[in-house]
């Protein structure tokens, strides 16, 4: 998207077409930092520090990673090590792993005196299905948002509220919950975008309020706490939330305090919507709430902060009482009763078993 | 309450006899100063600066205020000139228009002579109400507790979670929705608290930790957004939180947040509890959602917060993306059908029209 009207990617090949540029996302909100990957370790490194995050953006890194190990050497034990040098960066993170594992598997099968090539190749296809799919999302999420405009009067924007970063910051560009938000702004249908804070970690103040802020659109942080009120009192059109893994029934696992603003959705009648690449989707899961096992993160996320002084320094505080114990669960499960639909790239679909089957029956298959 | 094993109030005469001293709010979490109140002056710029909060403990600061006024000069012209001067500090408070109303009509039809004996303990008396009220509701409250209690096995605790801080800090002794809380410890229920943070402000993992941690009550600070969760999974037993206006017919309005707290109870079949001295029931009043303004309070609240460094300092951070705008509700209302039950100084009542009026048949009078 836009950075003060200059078009970016998260990630993409440099001018002189060997090595990688990437945004430094470790210095966000304070810089805007563009930093060069001219090495495998480079990325290897990019990701394991998270100057990249967001799984589609891992994935793509991981492709790109693997181009420039066969830039210095393209034989196949060059190939397995970058992969498995890769994977190690950030072993838990699906996306690493297929993208690692289709490059192997592909790149294998490649000579190599134009292995380099199909690698640059294959990591440029990786981003360009990623920037496909979420503008497939941004399509379908759209029709959402300009069926609310057209109850709207003149020039009154929809009033959108989002938790966390589903945003192009965590993807190769667009993002996924707010593909529809930019896609929308583009087009012309005023919009306006509550962003949660997103405790602990707060990448709603610090990440998606500077891609919205950057892009032009209209935005209002607010604490967690706010959305349940603003909804009360007509001030939420919709709600559009990403999600880190989705069930076959479609349960939703996305940041902590989601299963919050999907309560206070319901209880006001504000359609509640969550927009997902399929790849999300496990459909080996059927009760999010009992099956997915939550991460319980370190304590120093939320006791402490990093943020800048009035004099310009960035500084970490402390902002809980000394000795006092604190918990940490990651994600929250939203069970799909609450959820209005699920936008993915092939449609909005109803969150239930049978509407999720129809629409990935190769995915149904394989898992069968 | 205790302070690492030694009794306090918020707020006491001083061993001269003479002066008032109160424990310096501004400076928690970080620090813990007791101020000595010589003059009406000092206690008016207690009040105004926040070295004390919360509705009882600022009537009581007033009624001490107008005391030490009277120590100097104990005329008629004197006691107005204070009154006058000390409702300036925070003319929206309702217990300190309350206390000064009290202590004005009170004082007037005493001869000077024996006026400020009068003012010292008319102020005592206020204080010893405060406890009285916040005893009584801790006494209810623990029967909800003990009853709970004696569902699990030995040892095992009953989770409480609580938003903000209706604790001892922000009343004269026991707070309101921790009265039961800390009546429960101490009589060797086994009892842990789960603090919300509590966002803007942080009153949970500021106030509300210390307050706990200090009288030795187990707790464990959380995010706003983790209380869901926590309930989905079984963790949460019980949930109390204060209240800053209360509708005839059980509606409360509390610190933003405390809404989606009710509604995840409600979800998952937890009780969830209000705690109130019956003066914050507003028997003009009916429907919270509609009738009771929010407060929109400055956004620096939010994009700014003050926390101490590694290295000691104390240091206000900003973290906000820059030029993004900022939304603060301060309150939020919860339905009086979310709510299980009020618990107040005459017991634990239904939170509707009925049950409140038949609690306090004298209030409805007054007010129809």
């Amino acid at each position: 998207m836009n950075v003060d009207g200059k078009k970016y990617r998260t990630i993409w090949l440099a001018a002189d077409g060997a090595s990688v540029e990437i945004i430094d996302q470790t210095k966000f909100p304070y810089a805007f930092e563009i930093v060069k990957l001219h090495t495998m370790e480079d990325a290897a490194h990019a990701i394991r520090v998270m100057q990249v995050r967001g799984a589609p953006l891992i994935g793509a890194t991981a492709a790109y990673g693997v181009a420039l190990a066969m830039r210095a050497d393209p034989s196949d034990d060059a190939l397995h090590a970058a992969c498995f040098a890769l994977l190690e960066t950030r072993p838990t993170a699906v996306n690493l792993h297929w993208a690692l594992d289709r490059a192997r598997k592909t790149l294998i099968q490649v000579a190599p005196e134009i292995r380099t090539e199909a690698a640059f190749t294959l990591a440029n296809d990786i981003c360009d299905e990623d920037i496909a799919i979420n503008m497939a999302i941004g399509m379908h999420g759209m029709e959402l948002i300009a069926a609310i405009a057209r109850t709207k009067r003149e020039g009154e924007p929809v009033n959108i509220l989002t938790h966390c970063n589903a945003g192009w910051l965590a993807t190769v560009d667009w993002g996924t919950a707010t593909a529809p938000v930019y896609m929308s702004h583009d087009s012309d249908i005023p919009v306006h975008v509550w962003v949660d804070e997103t405790r602990p970690r707060n990448q709603g103040a610090f990440l998606t309020a500077w891609e919205l802020g950057h892009h032009g659109v209209p935005h209002t942080v607010i604490v967690d706490n706010a959305g349940g009120h603003l909804m009360q009192h007509g001030e939420v059109d919709i709600v559009i939330t990403g999600t880190d893994r989705t069930t076959a029934t479609g349960d939703v696992c996305n940041k902590i305090g989601t299963y919050l603003k999907a309560l206070a959705a319901k209880d006001n009648n504000v359609p509640f919507f969550v927009a997902l690449p399929s790849p999300t989707i496990d459909f080996s899961l059927s009760d999010g709430v009992r099956e997915i096992p939550i991460e319980e993160r370190g304590g120093n996320e939320v006791s402490q902060i990093t943020g800048r002084t009035e004099g310009g320094s960035i500084e970490t505080i402390n902002i809980v009482a000394d000795g006092s114990a604190v918990g940490n669960p990651a994600f929250d499960v939203t069970p799909a009763r609450l959820v209005t639909g699920l936008i993915t790239e092939r449609g909005v679909l109803d969150a239930n078993r049978q509407s999720i089957a129809n629409a990935f029956p190769e995915r149904v298959k394989v898992s069968a």
